[in-house]
């Protein structure tokens, strides 16, 4: 019976159609101190433009006054500001700065009728590699986009993690979006070697929209995603100074995963944190969880060491 | 001639004799968001003190606001204000937090015994690893000192950098200083390997400080010394944004000779930049020289790509 179910839903969705792709708005500077897609829209704007075949392609710096103080944000993250509430609430003069930002690429970029792609570029001091982050797993369009870009890095360096939610991000506006976030690179520093993946992953995306609108199949096909599950903070004295820092064990080896008797905090006292000692009666012993964003610098003021995400394999119909 | 007054200088300064030592005084934070020191100094005030076995050893935050801002500093950069003339000026309630800190600092640890010693404890975004900052050749026992710890690590891993002068650091207020810079660590991250080895070098300067005030004799010795000569900018437009980013033939080169061809940026047009093309008319063909701090995020704003510095190996009598 389940085969058969399985079968018939497979069918059903055999090859799914959708509209063309007519922009492309690529997005650097959401967080003013992830220098490789604030250089990269410079590049772009300044002689070597981005370049696509079927659709109007622009990039932009999402966040200006963050970008001249190269910090995260100058009055809150923009990238929580993308939100109905927020962005269709009765302009304020004493509205953070952010707010009013997000009102105004609102107001120019989002789209009804599902025909925009926005790319938002951002770097993390985490060892992610290249992570292409999707919202849900419906967006089989991102989703066939992720697994093009995916092909062309070596084995396991690009992987897909799924949000879950929107957390008022910029691609919030559109049908369609992924981030691009590419790391370690210390916030306030630009690396060639950053700087260059986020741009092969940019271009292969256009060449994607490219192929997409010109009538390409692309066929079904599997893909591994991590979706995210829960967050982990780090142990906190009183007046939230943290009491132990990632442990060694699991510093840099985000997507990999990890079990109750891992250490994941080395205390003051010296002594070690296990996953289920933090974790204590939320724990569930028997699922495997896989951290991610392990020791990304700006998380430590948003109470996170790290999220936990589970693996799973999505069955991409044909598109 | 050359070699008599060579042999007769060296016999002349056959083994040194100093002052016991006897106070060491470590600070972290100096940075406030460099995070190893930081961590240290709560480690070693709650619970697991540094200890040494003959001489008294206190660890201090230097720039409390600038932590809890998790910034370099609150106003100005605390290690530029160590300076006779700003802390000896007349106290102003309008003049910045950190020249207000720095004269507390003076007037509590400044040192005309010439008996304490000062660690100071940073971190770099840099791949320096483990470096050992020294005022001048002169400061026989801090490099005494530095070979102490060096030959405690493996090969190359910890090296000695000469200021060749005084920037108004906090080491500045006593006779001996070294300053711990380790990295590669992005700012506003904990890695407990960076803090590892900065807690270890700690641990061996107070071994070093025990055995020389229980009268080991250190025998002369040799000690390769990176001396700071001056300083790359980056690419800059007229607005200071930059125009060309740190090579991938330099990135994490630290301490690596680099010659006139060798490409020191790659510019927003794509192109790249050599050293000779940057230093222009004075550029010296004849010298070898070596990058430091290459890639330094807090340098972005001092007009700072990278040091250069040239290599000299210093012949230290017995102390």
């Amino acid at each position: 019976y389940t085969k058969e179910k399985t079968k018939r839903k497979k069918k059903a969705i055999d090859r799914i159609s959708l509209p063309l792709c007519n922009q492309v708005v690529v997005f650097g500077g959401t967080h003013g101190n992830e220098l490789s897609g604030i250089w990269l829209v410079r590049k772009w704007q300044t002689g070597l433009p981005l370049k696509s075949e079927t659709c109007k392609v622009t990039s932009h710096l999402t966040n200006p006054e963050a970008i001249k103080l190269c910090r995260r944000y100058k009055d809150c993250d923009i990238n929580r500001q993308f939100l109905d509430e927020k962005l269709t609430g009765k302009p304020d003069a004493k509205e953070p700065y952010e707010v009013q930002r997000a009102r105004e690429i609102y107001s120019t970029f989002s789209d009804t009728s599902r025909k925009r792609l926005i790319l938002d570029m951002h770097n993390t001091t985490a060892n992610m590699g290249l992570c292409l982050i999707v919202e849900k797993e419906s967006d089989l369009f991102a989703l066939h986009m992720c697994r093009y870009i995916q092909n062309a890095f070596p084995k396991d360096y690009c992987r897909v993690m799924l949000q879950g939610q929107s957390y008022g991000d910029i691609r919030y506006i559109v049908k369609h979006g992924i981030a691009i976030e590419v790391g370690p690179q210390p916030h306030g520093v630009l690396r060639s070697d950053i700087a260059d993946v986020q741009e092969k992953a940019v271009k292969l995306s256009l060449e994607f929209v490219d192929l997409f609108n010109k009538g390409h199949q692309f066929g079904s096909c599997e893909i591994s995603a991590w979706t995210l599950k829960g967050k982990v903070d780090f142990p906190r004295d009183e007046k939230r100074n943290i009491e132990g820092m990632i442990h060694r064990d699991i510093q840099d080896q985000d997507w990999k995963p990890i079990s109750g008797t891992t250490n994941i905090f080395q205390a003051l006292n010296g002594q070690n944190l296990t996953l289920a000692d933090v974790l204590k009666n939320e724990y569930d012993a028997g699922s495997e969880v896989y951290p991610l964003f392990i020791n990304e610098a700006s998380y430590y003021e948003k109470d996170l060491a790290f999220w936990l995400s589970t693996k799973s394999v999505i069955m991409l119909p044909a598109l």
